[in-house]
């Protein structure tokens, strides 16, 4: 019933210097929210105290009430988004995570995922630490609080020597807002600066809302301190070429961030374009996958000249499921997310684009919808290349033996999904889009381990077997 | 905050003969959630009792839990969903209305407005009768109540005298579901099956959402009943020409709907088509007020051959307001809705193409922000005729002197707007793309006093004074 | 699980003349909550609205926030408590209910039944009335409303004469407050001031809660009615002597209450008292049923001599029930809301001492407990006559064939109990503590027929089958 | 509005081996409801995991309900109630709180107050652990993680070791549930069994509820650890006298418990005997201060001859408060939780007994009550001595300034409170109704502090102004 994408783990924000912080965190939440569904939560800091509010759901469900906000009081704040899962949904996980140290406060909110989290983890309830979460981001937080450092920088560094992975923190303390970025700049994360006011987001398109100026991007391996006395910025770790996940273009960003310099709207136009120049094919109309399949449609439609239609009408208003009463009619053609638009399809040959294929589970749904309309030639286009490999760093991805390209040849992927042709986009092709003549393979531009299976860092945890470790004893109720 | 749109006050949907028939009519009232978002209502009848569930909200918050579901048992039901308001919301407004008359109950759910509800309900309450609930739709329901007929359908034909304005009701009683229109067809209301059972519904959407069959449409001034014996026609007026409201083509109704055997959709890229005839001008962009501009976008992009580009991104996660907490911030540029890509206008000679324009307070703001991101000029274009005047026949319009083009010329809209240039589809343009030669003015094919004035029935509580009424003494709390 | 009590249906509370009319309303209610704890309801009249909160469960689960009584703004207000019943409940029974009439709006609230109910519903329904509660009390509203009458007060009168049965109603209109007590005075209703403003309730520990004087009862077959100028009488009925319901003054009222000018918890010592002097017997110890039995205890004790305990000690705590996760070890002896004090009845000779028994439910589980705490003999004592008759007057009576002491001779109730002997009041005894030399058995002082099956007037709905119709079609959910 | 009551902080309850753990722990808790009413918590283990349920409010409010209780499945469970206060409540305060350690899993419930707590967190914050709650029973957790002894019973007695004050924990691991009470046994705890299943508890009550036997006392500085293979006791500290908290007999306990050996109800109804021993007067009517005074009362009319009388009735629904909406009107003399029993006191010289008085905020507003009702003249009696002395193991009491018989001399009290007389217990009178010749003031049998200033234990936190520390930096929301 979901739609079959991988999914982003999270997003990230936080103010610092405004009387508003709360406030324009819980936009800035908002304007993050395709970045994680399942819950948001907001620490403020008063001058006195730290302030939480966390819940599960979207933003606009609880941070729209004055009544909440009223209890985030304050000039510096931090906020974070989770995803949404099919299965149970966990208040503890809920971040920004706050422990008092003996300095003082800290909050800390996460995007990305550490690769020797559980690793550390084990060591450290060995060692006497106790857990409330059963997210990798609470380790951070167990090593920045055994660090023997004196200042707070010093032990955020201390702790930072010990993970691996890929992780953009939000930390808040009461003189602090920090960001951070890994040695490779997997996960994005940029400043901003609204008049006097510092801020922090996982995208630009959170700046936006709020009608912040955008900055710079925080760099890879870079720790940002913003405080009264302005911006510093420490880079405790060898230098490196960033490396930013390529995902964060296909699908995950908004189409109105901008990310490393490109607009992510215009970049799937250019995947679209490099698709219908690889893969052409005589037909009458092009149809997207909505939503995300809209921008490569488009400019695989003005790349080819063939036109381009809303063969596929997508409700807006699902929000929560209807899994359960559905259950029982199930064989029932049950059209709930999308619609074709019969009139349009009816005896056309049809160009079907879309940015990905995951499981595929959706893609055969959809194109059994066009069949049903009487498309007369259904061609499937994706605007990536093959997903075979599983993530590490922050993206909810199936198992291997569940990515459809893993398992089936792209002649098996035909048959399987009742096509007439299907391609994909090029690596050359969609580096060509990214604006790169080529993937350097000795230094490759981007993560992009999902299709090539190359992945950028250790992974302590897979290696180790440790992923499939009972975190805790105490069940997800 | 909320769309600057006419609304579509409701929407219906029933069942008979299916052992799922409360299932079935909350998916249907879902891919009918466009035409209301304030509440939803279900009736059942399972053989021996009716059951109901009405709720505030959308379907999806309270129609997907099982537990609702099974609270609805039957064979038959009936649905509704009403619109949203930015005032107060009224559980005891939630429809199907019920009622135990003396052969048995019947449940009642309206999309239209009767144009002389209130000059009806006084008379009945100095009769009386007590009512519960504010709306027009218990009026007629009394009506069949006080009617002396002995069968439920003369008494309905009884009650039908009385009442002007335009109707599309569906009732359900234990032996019957009846499906009803008014003289002049105004709202829609179509026929379905699937398999043996009998559907009804306001638009074929949904019809598709379960997989039911198309069967015709409720003709105008038709009672359809529908029972175990099949299905009866009735017309108890005088015949006269059909003259659906123009308003369900240009915005109401979901694009992959077929009215009138026209596909909504394509009579969108139609109007946006020639209105690139009527009045072109070479730019660089063609851009769509999201979501409701897109077809004729597209239309007008692929008539005028300006390349057509996604310039405003809109979060689709907006769902329950910000309104309160925004408030103290308001001064900021809050992009709540929408955002522009920015890199996409820079510099652009923009044509900002939307189905209409009513009190012009979201083409504002939107204007604003493509200024903010640097188009060199700004031309909006607007696929249907200027709206002056008020509606009476279940569209939530503003007053006539909160309309802007009741009350500003093109040039002073022009000004105050801040573009460079205006223009409207002309009334002909409009019933052109509708495969119409011309509007005729004798009999017109659409009901379109918005933009002629010409109201196709008596406003019987309008031309008294009735509309500024109080209902009722009883607060809604 | 529920006390195996007779249960009062109702109690009603009005203030008119106060700017805290909605808060006193409140606490007014609290202070009946004894009277019913299904559901309350507050209306109040703010000069120009009605406005209205209803809701399920206890006063003080709604009406103690201060955002519900801010929804009941003005100087006048009508209270109601109905009963809780261990089947569903419904919002749309709680009282008062409300009726736009022709000239202006009218609250009802209702402490009674009508005998004649259901004989008027069927009719009004037939003459075209769409009743929208199942209570008996919209009947009375119904009536009003259809009366041909002009002022409120012969509308009212009007309707008064067609009803029959138990009533004491609290009415409040745009300018009035109207108390009315039926002809037999059944259920109380007593007048009070609070400086200037004027109160209804039933009973006068209503008064005591806000501080309001006693002024006097309303009389039966008045209506009294309350308005700027002052307070009215009117007394449509032949006058006849008044029958209050003796229940009252055994169980239902509060004994700190006054009806009748006479102390409830005294008449209670005294009920005890008359019993000790009828049925005594050597023993050691008078253990009462916790709450109730306590005062008759405290007066069969000071009577008898023997020693006063509080053998059997109660969970306060109960409100909520257990009733589902217990069900499935009910085999163990759960004692959720009685514990025996073991140490004060072992080895003891115990008189146990209850107000009442109706199915014997509670008594059996109680005498068991005694028994497993080792007392050597117990004798169970009643402090009024075996209830052998159910009510139509406004109590939750069982079927008579539930009611123990219809069904089994006194010797088979002790072999049953378990018990060694078993004594109740008898008629004599309970009119002498009530201070009457005897029955009047020609004109009877009380209401009394669950003792001796004289009912008072007719039981219309009762005699015609009309208590086994179902009311509505349309189901309880 | 609450009662002028000292508070007991907390119960305990743990099952194990019996397949409705739960729900049993459900039941106990709901007979310890008067040690705590702010929140309650469940922790069960299943073979595999743990299971918790925690919410703030009534035992009834929550654990009443299967799909509640079915989430916590196992054979062993742990629960614990807490105290309710006038500030704000915390769920992350609520017990059993639980952690995992490195050989499983390990829940804590807690009753009692540690001396020393504060001044351990501060050590253990600084050497990095991080703490969710505000509470001293976390401080023992981290204790436990950290010790570097193999076994779980060694780790316990490690941290037991540096903890001081007084306690009664209940701990549940995967194989074991373990029960300790400190060096002087100052709070209870019994175990008893049920068939096969062991069970733990505050007090014998909630063994009665669930129909377990009483075994025995856990003894004071006793360790019982209960698993599969039996019942084993450890006792790790020096062996001392118990000292049990006196208060736990004048107020906290259920009265049908049995503590020590002794049965409550007959303790405070010795109490009144001494009490009228002490200081009898010539009245006309003794008259108890309900619920608390009711023993005493009956005691002190029993020893004296002067009768009993209900002359207070209290209403029991109070459950949530009114303080919002009566602020405004707190002038009038709101009789919200007690009304005077007019008649039964009007001209009558009264005693009015009570148990304790800790502000006198209840007691002044008491005997205006009486006053009002016209007594001739009022005496009160208390049937312990004066409290002069905070509390620091558990009980919560106000500062020593807000403690009446800290400040005020009887006169001055008599004064104040507007009595003709004022009398309490004797500490002697209080020993001899205890059964104890006298106070043996080398080894007083009870921790008797609130009346002496004798505490039985070091003040660790208390001495080094700990107790003005600020525990977490996170307000409490």
């Amino acid at each position: 019933m979901l739609p079959d994408k991988l999914r982003e783990k999270c997003g990230v924000f936080g103010v610092f210097g405004h009387k508003d912080a709360a406030t324009l965190t819980a936009l800035g939440l908002h304007a993050l929210q395709h970045r994680g569904q399942e819950g948001a939560g907001i620490v403020s800091y008063d001058g006195k105290n730290f302030n939480t509010q966390l819940s599960l759901g979207l933003v606009s469900d609880h941070f729209t009430k004055t009544s909440v906000i009223n209890k985030l009081p304050g000039d510096s704040a931090l906020g974070h988004v989770r995803y949404s899962t099919t299965g149970k949904t966990l208040l503890k996980n809920v971040q920004p995570l706050f422990a008092d140290l003996i300095g003082g406060g800290i909050a800390l909110a996460h995007n990305g995922n550490l690769t020797n989290g559980i690793d550390l983890r084990n060591k450290l309830v060995k060692e006497g630490s106790i857990f409330q979460s059963t997210s990798d981001t609470e380790t951070f937080l167990h090593l920045i609080a055994l660090s023997k450092e004196k200042s707070i920088l010093k032990k955020i560094i201390d702790a930072l020597y010990d993970i691996k992975g890929a992780y953009s923190f939000g930390l808040l303390t009461k003189k602090k807002l920090i960001a951070i970025r890994d040695p490779l700049g997997i996960r994005p994360l940029v400043l901003g600066s609204l008049g006097d006011a510092k801020i922090i987001a996982s995208e630009t398109c959170a700046l936006d809302i709020i009608g912040a100026k955008f900055e710079r991007e925080v760099l890879n391996g870079e720790i940002v301190v913003i405080d009264n006395e302005g911006i510093k910025s420490y880079r405790p770790f060898n230098s490196i070429n960033i490396r930013p996940c390529i995902f964060e273009y296909i699908y995950f960003a908004r189409p109105d961030s901008v990310l490393g310099g490109v607009n992510v709207y215009e970049c799937r136009k250019e995947m679209g374009k490099y698709l219908a120049k690889e893969s052409s094919i005589k037909a009458d109309i092009v149809i997207p996958v909505p939503d995300s399949g809209v921008p490569a449609a488009l400019g695989y439609a003005e790349e080819s000249g063939v036109p381009f239609g809303l063969g596929i009408i997508r409700n807006h208003y699902v929000g929560r499921t209807f899994i359960e009463p559905i259950q029982k009619i199930r064989k029932l053609g049950i059209k709930l997310k999308h619609n074709p638009n019969k009139d349009l399809i009816k005896g056309k040959k049809v160009i079907l684009v879309d940015d990905s294929i995951v499981r595929g589970t959706t893609a055969i749904k959809i194109i059994e919808m066009i069949k049903e309309a009487k498309a007369s030639e259904i061609h499937m286009r994706i605007s990536s290349p093959p997903i075979k490999y599983p993530d590490y760093y922050g993206i909810d991805t199936p198992r291997k033996d569940e990515l459809i390209a893993s398992n089936l040849s792209i002649e098996k992927m035909v048959e399987k999904l009742g096509l007439n042709s299907l391609k994909f986009l090029s690596i050359k092709g969609l580096y060509n889009a990214m604006g790169h003549k080529n993937r350097d393979n000795n230094s490759p531009q981007y993560t992009d381990h999902c299709f090539t299976g190359e992945y950028p860092t250790e992974l302590v945890d897979r290696d180790s077997g440790n992923l499939t470790t009972q975190l805790s004893l105490l069940n997800d109720n």
